[in-house]
């Protein structure tokens, strides 16, 4: 009940700040309402003249027929005039949640596919500030602008020129934004709650649990999504952690626990002195299985949390629409053979050709410099050695270290410069939808960054089949990149934050609205959340590759993502401005990516298995010969990985309860369907006979 | 011109056969027709009295909202009345149509969601004989008399005792059948449309081709496409036959082509002798991959030929409708939660325990038992050699046979006995829907003939890695089968046909509807496909397993699908009762049981590649050690792996045009929902406001 208040007040505050009465009027008599509240805010350039601006407020303001969004519009009220806010009636975002087949809360509590025409069986359905969260209101602003488009050929007033050409069918924001009169549409914070949900987030002393279901609310889908996983993985980091540190102190002939200090023992692979002793055999065997397996359940369990979230945040029944195309998207305009609308089309062909001509080589190009990399890194050190073993100086010996400083840099310029080369190569591929885009993008990314990370290890553990060098490689770069990590996503941001931009740390909850307004168009934009799935799907992958050499892995990890959900909120929470989430289902391509990962780890875990040099002596004991064994080993590996198969077959994608939930909505929507049907035809029989 | 002309015949002859004004009224006005063609027959026991027959016949034309099916019936003509003939009245079946979710050509020729609203939209709607296939007709005659259900408590006149007692809800057909008053319920045939496809199918003289239309329209989606996936398969065998035939007589060093004549040599693993010798590496290696990609292009190939067929036929959008139970189906009645009806329940995890204590260890045991067998065989095998050996008499040298004949019979009988318990299994683990059923028994067979047929050779190639042994086998077990095979499906059939029920051969197409509705009667009913296909995948497993070391084996399966096809195609028209046949929309899951078997023949010929003795004798001169090029193998398999889902991956499902056509479905049925959601919205928003 206080909650709610507060939540009252901080709208009629910030409605207020903006001066109600500029508001445009809504059309339907249902929308009318005391409150406005403001959403989103369109960022004009500096030079736009007042007919255009008043131009695109007329258009947000006009109902769909007309080309328009049929939503609120207000002047702004900054000094140069520049900002249009926008707000959103309750029929817009009505008719928006069944576009979008969000399910929510009926009269009996159950989620149900929202459909307009029955809205009264839906609760909240009166007060639009409990029927959607924040970011679902922000985000239907956002589609609902982007859906503009006009109804016949006209011009812009006050942009002269090509520019201000606007043709029937045309794209209206998309117009905008090419023509520099719209620079930036970004939804507004909620201080208060924003505040509110940093207290129970990053804030907060307990180890465990986020408020997910705050962070969906403020934040929208696909950044609660991401959030759920790494606190699912973190969970789940737990039992291997445990294995892990079990076998490290615990075991009979533990070893030193920082595998890296024994580096000057420099064994030949297969021999058995005291380091490469460390595992018994039947701890090396007991952590390869358990990471396989424990892969498998983690990927598998976590389909199961993520349907149960998609069932309580309505995501269950998204519509797959038959979308716009993405705004980058090039092409003649003709008439789409689907849906019979003139658009720009673009043939699948000259797609495919340029996937499998141009940016294929150009990937290969790329993972060919990594191998490069790789070679000269290998040759060089292996210089540097005999050159220290030779001299032995102190230089010398610095110097051995300068190899490995050189590829990490070398490494770390052709990651960037390939992330460029992706993005551009992927635009220049032309897909129509934006999920083809994005999943087209993501693989590119995806390939290389796997390449690029375990490329070295791959090639200690085949080629070289040097468990020792493994394990030490392995540690340093958990660390290292740990270290590397924090300083860059906790640190620098903070220190940037504390002292760059503490120009709006002193805007309290009641300062203007303006000036709020202003403080978070200063922020830089959220980056998006690439480049955290990708750090967990490394570390994912150091874990379940190539776990079993080196057992304190987990634990590592498990320090490192405690940090790094808190970490992460405050970056997102403060740093950044708030960005448009749209409602998500999970967590998309990064899941297929995340299975393929936990597939390889079987292949990997054998042959390291095979390698490890305890079982090497103990098959030669049992007087086996290799072939014997590696026959053996191909078996296990094998049957494992039809195990696994099994295992992902057995376990159910989504709990029986959200599986019964999903069958009723379908049911209820297949009843509505046919009964309109019924009634139409009940209507349309008697004329026919 | 002719045909239509000759369909109308049959049909009016027919139907005037069966004394055309003593078929129920239609109580629609649109369907009234001066002809009704006879589709589907009940035949009741021989004492069943009349009151239970008219009340049978009262119910069956009954409208739906009383519980009836709203079909027409007709007494039947027959000595003692023990039959009633069932058609369907066109607004049953248009209203059918639209249940099943298939799709029929609209006025410009595409085929589109049929809709009964909009039926004037699609051709032929008002000529049921155009506009759906006999088989579709029936079927749909099927599907309505299974869907009786009493509306309320009441008593079955003339049936005493519990039998006659019917609740509320209950199913009315599977009462009936229950309690023994409906013995069976069959489809008729026409026997001009059959004589006319017989004509055109396996009466014909060019090899290649089948008339897939005719069909799909006599006898339904299920068999026809069984017919187009035999004919499919048939045609893809031509490249690895071509290959084959090749390897085996045209390159150097070619081999004498029976393999078995060669088989008092008997050369031990590895040794490379004058019979081991015939398949130079390169051609062994061609062969090997040759299979594996063969295998992968095939079953991709096929899906877009499925996608193909199933929009001719119009099946590519069937509802997946939340169906009633199976009739098998047991439980105590409860409140189905997702649709709210009154059925019969049965918990899943009950279910669950069933399958995984009972059946799992009941098909482990078989297995068990096939290897038993195996084992005994071998036994008796070296045994009875070591006889021979000794004394070396014609009657030693016969009895070294007698393993192979008992091993044989024993195989026979399990697989058999295997296949009642895996029905009883199934049956008893009481699944509720159709779909589950078939896919857990079929499951279950295919395991065990997967073992059953390809333990042997397994056997001799991983653990006796023996390649001359596995040669030898696999052409006897082809040949044999085969011969074998063609023997059972068409010899004895045809012998039967022949000398046994000539009864019916001697009717002519004119003679009384009641004389063929006995002879047809008087057949057995159609076994399924089940057999058919396990033939096929058994085929395909020699082939794509083990291939390599026989490269006639597509040449011998070639010949055989040949004949197999007109044998087949000669069964069904003529040797059983014509089947009930669903619209489907593929071959369900026997795809996926040959594209597991397709991923399995990666493994096995890279295996036999490694086992090849002139590749053993190539790299050994190569100076290569065995572990060395097992891993090289390894990797091989690896890659081919990776490579075989890459190619699933890249090729698509479904051909472009298919695409657009399902798209623009899919575009037209969420515009026409969306249309019928804004009408009804438009009128019920003034009094909301």
């Amino acid at each position: 009940m206080s909650s709610l208040k507060q939540q009252q007040d901080s709208v009629s505050s910030v409605a207020e700040a903006v001066a109600p009465e500029s508001w445009s009027k809504v059309s339907c008599p249902c929308c009318v309402s005391s409150e406005v509240e403001p959403l989103v805010l369109i960022q004009l350039a500096e030079n736009v003249e007042s007919n255009t601006k008043q131009w695109i407020m007329d258009m947000i303001s006009a109902p769909n027929r007309a080309g328009g969004a049929h939503l609120l519009v207000h002047p702004g009220e900054d000094a140069s005039w520049g900002r249009i806010v926008v707000a959103a009636p309750r029929c817009t975002l009505l008719r928006a949640t069944e576009d979008l087949g969000l399910c929510k809360a009926d009269k009996e509590g159950n989620m149900n596919l929202f459909s307009f025409h029955d809205r009264n069986n839906f609760n909240n359905v009166n007060d639009m500030q409990k029927f959607l969260t924040l970011a679902e209101r922000q985000y239907i602003v956002q589609h609902e602008l982007e859906s503009m488009r006009a109804v016949k050929d006209q011009r812009i007033p006050g942009i002269p020129g090509d520019k201000g050409i606007l043709k029937s069918r045309q794209n209206i924001l998309q117009k905008l934004q090419k023509a520099g009169v719209i620079q930036d549409v970004f939804p507004l914070r909620d201080e208060k709650k924003l505040n509110a949900l940093g207290k129970e987030w990053y804030l907060q002393k307990r180890l465990w649990g986020q408020p997910l279901d705050s962070i969906h609310a403020y934040f929208g889908g696909s950044i609660a999504f991401y959030f759920s996983f790494l606190d699912f993985y973190t969970w789940a980091l737990v039992p291997p952690a445990v294995l892990g540190f079990f076998i490290t102190f615990f075991l009979p002939g533990a070893p030193p626990p920082d595998g890296p200090k024994a580096d000057n023992s420099t064994p030949g692979p297969g021999s058995l002195d005291a380091d490469d002793d460390h595992l018994s055999v039947s701890a090396h065997m007991v952590q390869a299985v358990f990471s396989m397996i424990w892969s498998t359940v983690f990927m598998e369990l976590w389909k199961r949390r993520r349907a149960a979230l998609s069932y309580r945040w309505g995501t269950l029944t998204l519509t797959e629409e038959f979308q716009e195309p993405r705004p980058g998207f090039q092409g003649e305009v003709g008439i789409n053979p689907v849906t019979g609308r003139r658009e720009p089309l673009f043939p699948d062909w000259q797609r495919q050709m340029r996937v499998g001509l141009v940016s294929l080589p150009v990937v290969g190009l790329f993972l060919g410099l990594v191998v490069l990399g790789m070679m000269g890194f290998y040759y060089c050190e292996s210089t540097m050695a005999s050159i220290h073993k030779a001299s032995g100086s102190i230089i010398t010996a610095t110097l051995s270290y300068l190899p490995s400083v050189i590829h990490i840099v070398y490494t770390n310029i052709l990651g960037n410069a390939y992330r460029t080369v992706a993005l551009k190569l992927t635009e220049w591929e032309n897909h129509r939808e934006e999920s083809a885009f994005q999943n087209h993008h993501t693989t590119k990314v995806l390939v290389f960054t796997f390449f690029n990370n375990f490329a070295v290890l791959f090639h200690i553990a085949f080629f070289r089949q040097d468990l020792h060098l493994l394990r030490k490689r392995l540690s340093s770069l958990l660390i290292l990149s740990q270290v590397v990590n924090q300083f860059t996503e906790v640190v620098v941001p903070y220190v940037v934050d504390r002292f760059y931009s503490s120009s709006q740390k002193g805007l309290k909850e009641d300062d203007p609205a303006a000036d709020h307004m202003q403080a978070e168009g200063s922020l830089p934009p959220f980056p998006g959340l690439f480049l955290e799935y990708i750090e967990l799907l490394v570390q994912f992958g150091y874990l379940s590759l190539f776990s079993c050499v080196y057992p304190l892995t987990a634990v590592l990890l498990l320090i490192n993502n405690i940090t790094e959900i808190r970490g992460d909120a405050y970056k997102i929470c403060r740093l950044f401005r708030k960005p448009f989430s749209p409602p998500e289902a999970g967590i998309g391509v990064w899941q297929a990516a995340f299975e393929v990962l936990a597939f390889f780890s079987v292949m990997s875990n054998c042959w390291l298995l095979f390698l490890a040099p305890r079982i090497k002596v103990f098959t030669q004991d049992a007087g086996l010969n290799p072939s014997t064994v590696l026959i053996f080993i191909i078996m296990v590996e094998h049957i494992l990985i039809v195990a696994k198969l099994i295992l992902a077959f057995i376990i159910p994608d989504e709990p029986d309860w959200v599986l019964i939930k999903r069958q009723q909505i379908e049911y209820c929507t297949m009843m509505a369907l046919k009964e309109q049907k019924v009634k139409h035809s009940d209507t349309a029989e008697l004329p026919h006979a």
